[in-house]
């Protein structure tokens, strides 16, 4: 997942070279950029200026929409008949070929679809949001998080799966029984005055909903044995998870997974597909984009960049002449074109790694929500798959698609499963354990393993060599006329806004130079 | 709000009497209901039975469907010339008329509205969901929490507003430092094992987002300083709030408010407003529903009801005799109705108190979404006015609307305000507090409040007299032929939920009488 992959390279780009005013003017809340490059489009004459695009993901339609605005001749080289990149969904006839041959084809309902890359647009990501804004792409909540999804470890209520809302309100009960013990045996008198003591205890009594003793003896807030009703029918809580079961269970990660902070609510999503985005950004560029375009060599000289590329259609080689080129291939399909790049810039291209996150989608009856009453966010197991995403779209229709196991598949227990069969299995397996009797409900399933998708070859990037910043570094800078986008040159990994920011930086770069060129030419 | 009243009439029921032996299956989990009347409807044959239903609230509504569903010749008579009861969307055109004579006339955009009553579907509202899947009443979600969203105090942050994440994250922060510390002491070595210490403080590290060394120093959780970017533009995090500060401010109640039980995710609206469902529920029963119908007088005999009511189009008076009536009135206007049921049904209505809660509503640009990045969810403060509620559809759009002040007003400080343009004051200063500069953008405001709102006269009930679960005990039997229903008969006061199961209740209780009268007949 990206959260762990984003901090590491946080961290990289932290390590790396800005000045110390510009952190200190950010501290302060008097910059709203910390980068030499502005991250909004700076607005340049790109008349007569011609601007070749390597890739047409996200970042390379950005680059493609804001150069455009700005007048720059450009084109965009996109291998697929489809634009988008990892921005892919998945539908009826869909067909998934991997790199080794292996072949699917979507069998879902009409309308049925689930989105394979990118599924989830925070509200923090205003970038992503103002395009959807601008392209007149519809947005509807994405329900990340839900009480009622479910939570399920061997360890825990001897392998039954409770409700998210139990081991949410249990925990923080069992933590403030425990701390309000400690501050009432005076053990914290160092850290509290006598006055804090007593709204410290006010606090903890309303935050666990604890007895009037302090003691956390369940709580309404993890759901009913027997729901309120009328007339007689008084409620009745479910007796509390232990804390020792909870701690075994470790479901910790799950359970904070809402307060990561791109996952926290209000999320979005398009209607009808993240491809929506891809699709609007599409057509309005039209001709700009050349699809069936396999870049084969990108050779710059002192006066242009020249790409080569095979029309996998036609078969044919055809090249484009252009002054500049803003590279927003994965680094992994990169290291694998024929380039002049520098030698620092092959290096650091060569020293990059990359994940395979995969995803399983399956359809079915909506006994998730009919029969278990879960409507949108995620379910967390411990188990090889750890991860059961309900969908957001078509609520209280018959069927849907859920997605049963998301995550990086090198160096796990579910990439160690020896066969595509056997992952199926562990996904069917998840749901099976979170929903008893329902597993075998499911039908129609694909898998996606972006390791072996053609033209991706990977997820997003986990790192690169040992001089990690010194090869971020680099690739943010040009190489001589070709400038480098997508989420690796970001500090949001794995995420469309990052690959939004770094075309806008990217463009901003050329506009420097544009600029820069007429005003030496004046 | 309805937590704490649903909470005391938790707390009468439970004190009132249903068996032990109950109990004990119900805790076993071997029924799932603690009723002797079934909470699902029970088919019996209504054919040839009379039922007048008094009020066409949802209690009214359901009564009517379940009973038309079941044979019987059923009639609603509903004072107004809408249905719905408390269940009241507005919109641009809607005359707001108090008690006292005062008059607002609704001035929104066309499309705009808010809901003046209910507002928000819980997925653990089953029936309630059930009828808006029967009726084919599409739903939206509900964002009812958004880490976006604002809460203000005083004494927090120098009075400026921070971000609900800042308040969440920033205080399980300091619990889990605090508990970290007591845990390294070995504090806690009565309670805890060496074992569980390990795991404690491993979990407390997750918990918190604490440093390797236990400490809270801030956390991304709680949002940044600088948002991470493209390039060089790495993020920097918050300082976090101080926990005196937090404890001083004491939002705990709106920090907490997401894990009420029936306020957590997910949640869920009727797209285009909440009166959708009786508007539906009307649409289905036709001419069983008589509009308006003004109960005068309440009479029963031995061989049936009659019900003298006024017309309050032609002024006319009329009745209307049956075999049995559902009265779905609110025991205030009941209390103000003629009739002859016996004293200690008379002593039950008449020892009832309801509280009055208000609402008020502003149109204006959608600043909380374009400026302050907020879309859906509450918003809360420590002012007279408490809650900023925004709404969850037509996010994006350039105009919308939102409630600024949800709360009850007997014996607050809001309620004591001494006009309606001092509450309307109050709420705009809410806004401004939340949205500096903003307060002056709203304009149209609408100002509910149930307890001055004709054939409400409150909007739910807060409890009875004396002998609280003797006279709530009373309501549930039935008084001779009428019988009683509405959420004020049911745990759960102030929901539809509670109308509902209520008059599911009531139906059932007559389909008993009905079906022991033909076995007596055999």
């Amino acid at each position: 997942m990206g959260l762990s992959r984003r901090q590491f390279i946080t961290r990289v780009g932290a390590a790396g070279g800005y000045s110390a005013a510009f952190t200190m003017m950010q501290s302060l809340g008097l910059m709203p950029i910390a980068d030499s490059v502005a991250q909004t489009p700076v607005k340049v004459d790109g008349q007569g200026t011609k601007v070749v695009i390597l890739g047409g993901g996200i970042a390379g339609l950005v680059s493609a929409y804001e150069l455009r605005k700005l007048g720059y001749d450009c084109t965009v080289l996109e291998a697929r008949s489809r634009v988008g990149g990892r921005n892919w969904t998945i539908r009826k006839g869909t067909e998934v070929e991997f790199t080794d041959g292996t072949k699917q084809s979507c069998q879902f309902d009409d309308g049925h679809y689930f989105n394979a890359g990118p599924a989830r647009l925070p509200s923090i990501h205003k970038n992503m949001l103002g395009y959807c804004r601008e392209l007149h792409v519809p947005l509807e909540v994405e329900v990340n998080t839900s009480r009622s999804a479910r939570m399920q470890a061997d360890k825990l209520n001897g392998g039954i799966a409770v409700e998210q809302r139990e081991v949410v309100n249990d925990t923080r009960g069992h933590v403030s029984e425990l701390l309000a013990k400690c501050v009432s045996k005076g053990q914290l008198d160092e850290d509290i005055t006598a006055g804090d003591r007593e709204q410290m205890l006010a606090f903890l009594r309303k935050y666990g909903d604890l007895t009037p003793e302090y003691k956390f003896k369940g709580t309404e807030r993890s759901g009913y044995k027997v729901f309120p009703g009328a007339g007689n029918v008084t409620s009745i809580e479910r007796e509390p998870l232990s804390m020792d079961e909870l701690l075994s269970a470790d479901l910790w990660e799950g359970m904070l997974a809402e307060d990561i902070i791109d996952w926290q609510a209000t999320m979005f999503q398009p209607v009808g597909g993240m491809d929506q985005i891809p699709k609007a950004f599409a057509a309005s560029l039209g001709a700009i984009i050349r699809h069936d375009a396999d870049v084969q060599e990108i050779e710059q000289g002192e006066k242009g960049v020249r790409v080569t590329y095979r029309n996998t259609r036609t078969g044919k080689t055809e090249t484009i002449n252009a002054d500049y080129s803003i590279c927003a291939m994965p680094l992994t399909v990169l290291a694998k074109t024929k380039n002049n790049f520098s030698n620092d810039v092959k290096t650091a291209i060569a020293a990059s790694s990359y994940d395979s996150a995969y995803k399983v989608a399956w359809e079915g009856p909506r006994f998730w929500e009919q029969e278990f009453n879960v409507y949108g966010g995620l379910s967390y197991l411990k188990q090889d798959v750890g991860i059961v995403w309900y969908p957001s779209w078509g609520m209280f229709s018959p069927r849907g698609v859920l997605v049963s196991g998301y995550g990086v598949e090198n160096g796990t227990p579910f990439g160690s499963l020896p066969s595509m069969q056997a992952k199926l299995d562990a996904s069917r397996r998840a749901v099976e354990l979170l929903h008893p009797g329902c597993g075998a409900k499911l039908g129609n399933p694909v898998y996606v393993s972006w390791g072996h998708i053609p033209y991706n070859l990977g997820s997003w990037i986990s790192g690169f060599g040992r001089k990690e910043h010194t090869e971020y570094e680099t690739l943010l800078k040009p190489d001589g006329r070709v400038y480098f986008a997508g989420d690796h040159t970001s500090h949001l990994v794995g995420w469309q806004e990052g690959a939004a920011l770094s075309a806008i930086r990217a463009t901003n770069m050329i506009g420097s130079r544009v600029s820069q060129r007429s005003s030496d030419a004046a």
